[in-house]
């Protein structure tokens, strides 16, 4: 028997349909990314370094601990570097609009590529702790540095992983777009929050504390499987304290993020064999909102039904994830 | 460069970035569904009417013309169809509620397969003229059925072509969920119907005829490839008068609902080497409302930005898929 089930606070709704047939190991399947032992012609690769745009930011965790980032220049491509930032080279939106031109005419905004590690075989649930935490501060920088930007009002911050999540390079990276308006979604969020007597999400921290569909709890956040999944092995990470945006996290949050974005990804790789994954960034700058990063396995395909109605059939009980993975 | 375009009438956005490289050619790929000559032990074939559920309708077109449609009985599956219905195997809802029960938490609804051939190769851009038409008054009937169920609030009728789009079996099919409740992005577009002085929808074809985005038209209907397409080679049907749902059909009208559509089919088929596709139904009973089929070829991935924000980038300008279909 299936189940049709309300999102938290919205009006929104999915349909847990568990005798869909599926078990856990029903969505083990080849690795997300393959081929990972051979990065020769690699754009993202160290030493392939030229063939990207110059690099907006370079970081070398030694350096970054004494306060120091690097950045290209035109003519010189530095090497040696943890993580690397540049303009994607087939951006989504571009700064370059016309003078004085309709912001969203000109498709204004601005679209980076974050690379992980110069490593090609890398993946984040085998990081090291300790770039796992620099990247949680590259994350923090560089979403800050597009949000300073003239008439950006939303940064995206997202991860593709494996091609089925929409990664056309198998490299590890995240990406980040600037967009010049609020995304309909947000502002969904943001008119019930503004309307709401408690923080909905704080509610969801509170509710779901110590209960079945908790997976994971750390000094400042707990990761769940959200009642009302979209997809099998949702997990959404939310931090204790009600925080809008990863401007406000301190050092000692930001390494709990790692550490449970990190668990979280290791265990989803252990138990589905490396599943293709997204993972988004929620938050807003400057609103009341409370941040949230969701992480989606790539396992279902969002179908006609989906389509039609936006309600997502999900074949794995929100409540069995903690038992899975 | 790119654009950013708002939706027709709602608060949503999609990216056209056409320069993300790709061109019409690029998007050719496999064929959506392979081995279609063979269809040995398919559930769907002709012949092998026992591997399903007993059919709810199965319909003879020189019989249909006589006003008939039979059903199978428990004992016994009718062969010699042309069309056949019957309860999904694997039903995202179903109609076994607890007496009394909550329609929600027990999963309330009706969930049916929609085999439009007896034959295993065949596809609906193919599909004898005279058959199409028959599949509008199955889709008609069906419908009608279900929205006359009990606690039926709205039925989604959608098809899934090929593996990508969400097929998970080769024969051809369509399918339909009836549901105990409005989805909620048909509720904002009902919202935002009853709250404008003339129909938005109306104001679409008004605006579209004749332009760059129309792709054929006949008497009734006019095919468009929307403003704001949120998939590559994404096209609307629209009915060139206001009406809510196919119920309100008449004879003429199906005939040439079944023509546009097959010929849309056809010519995405022809120009993208039969693409996977889903092709949904929106549509409302009893409520103001303006009918629309949107076909939506399944070619991009759906990925970390589209799941952050809901503004899909789209690397096809919805104004260049007159020129290569």
């Amino acid at each position: 028997m299936s189940e049709i089930r309300k999102h938290y606070f919205l009006n929104e709704h999915c349909i847990i349909a568990s005798e869909r047939g599926k078990r856990p190991s029903d969505f083990k399947s080849a690795p997300a990314v393959e081929g990972q032992e051979s990065g020769a012609g690699c754009f993202f690769c160290g030493g392939n370094e030229s063939s990207t745009p110059p690099a907006t930011a370079v970081y070398m965790q030694d350096m970054y601990r004494k306060g120091v980032v690097f950045a290209d220049t035109d003519t010189e491509r530095l090497g040696g570097w943890d993580m690397r930032c540049f303009p994607n080279l087939f951006p989504a939106v571009s700064p370059e609009c016309v003078e004085g031109g309709d912001l969203l005419a000109c498709g204004y905004g601005f679209h980076e590529i974050i690379v992980e590690s110069p490593q090609h075989g890398m993946s984040l649930s085998r990081l090291d702790d300790e770039k796992m935490k620099l990247l949680m501060r590259v994350y923090r920088d560089r979403v800050m540095f597009y949000q300073s930007q003239e008439d950006i009002k939303f940064v995206s911050l997202f991860k593709n992983w494996g091609k089925k999540a929409g990664a056309s390079l198998t490299h590890s990276h995240s990406q980040l777009v600037g967009l010049p308006l609020v995304p309909s979604v947000m502002n969904r969020e943001l008119f019930t929050i503004k309307n709401a007597l408690t923080c909905p999400y704080c509610d969801i921290v509170d509710t779901e504390s110590g209960g079945e569909r908790e997976l994971a709890r750390n000094g400042h956040f707990i990761a769940i499987a959200p009642y009302c999944s979209m997809t099998p092995f949702e997990i959404w990470i939310l931090p204790l304290e009600h925080i809008s945006h990863i401007e406000a996290f301190d050092d000692s949050m930001l390494n709990s993020l790692a550490s449970i974005l990190k668990e979280m990804l290791a265990r989803l790789g252990t138990a589905l064999s490396d599943p293709p994954y997204n993972y988004m960034f929620h938050q807003m700058l400057d609103r009341d909102y409370h941040f949230n990063l969701r992480i989606q396995p790539a396992l279902a395909t969002i179908a006609g039904f989906e389509k039609n109605t936006g309600i997502y059939i999900n074949s794995v009980v929100p409540e069995q994830v903690g038992t899975f993975i």
